[in-house]
């Protein structure tokens, strides 16, 4: 992991970025649920009982902004809503893997 | 990766604090260069050259509390004072490696 000390001054600002991200309330939690594979709203709300809907809302959105995940509407009826992991989002996989190991480890 | 939602919410709290902890400013990039072995402050300070010497013993401070660095003083003259990451500390090279590639890849 030797990383020049300039390359990591460029990468340091997005590295820390993406750590504060990650660890904003619930965000790893929902990744988590969705690494299961797509899910409805209510789906998510039930698999994540202490979140408030409101809060859930936020963070989705947050998620979509960053490209993380899909928000795909079925014109059925009723219509249907489902929240999808893109690529970029699955790819989280292995490094909240780590910190989880290492969170179990340690804290 | 699959943990059941019940231990999931245990864990999430520790896994959130890491999370948040680690991507505090400089965070990462203190213990990145701590990986490559015990620093002096004046090194650490001159690795990263916008950190200020404030920001620096405060993050160093929060890394003792949280025992992922040890700071020895040898009783030299003048006195020598070395910052080193404790296995604790060493054992978060894999998570932050996986972020910071999952950085590269993605930011």
């Amino acid at each position: 992991m030797k990383v020049k000390m300039a390359e990591l001054s460029v990468i340091c600002p997005k590295f820390e970025e993406t750590f504060s991200f990650l660890g904003k309330k619930w965000m790893g939690l929902i990744i988590d649920v969705l690494l299961d594979g797509p899910k409805r709203f209510k789906d998510l709300a039930e698999s994540i009982p202490n979140v408030s809907d409101r809060v859930l809302v936020e963070r989705l959105k947050e998620l979509e902004e960053r490209e993380l995940v899909d928000r795909t509407v079925y014109p059925e009826t009723p219509v249907r809503v489902e929240y999808s992991l893109t690529e970029k989002g699955r790819d989280l996989e292995k490094a909240m893997g780590e910190v989880k190991t290492w969170g179990e480890k340690w804290l």
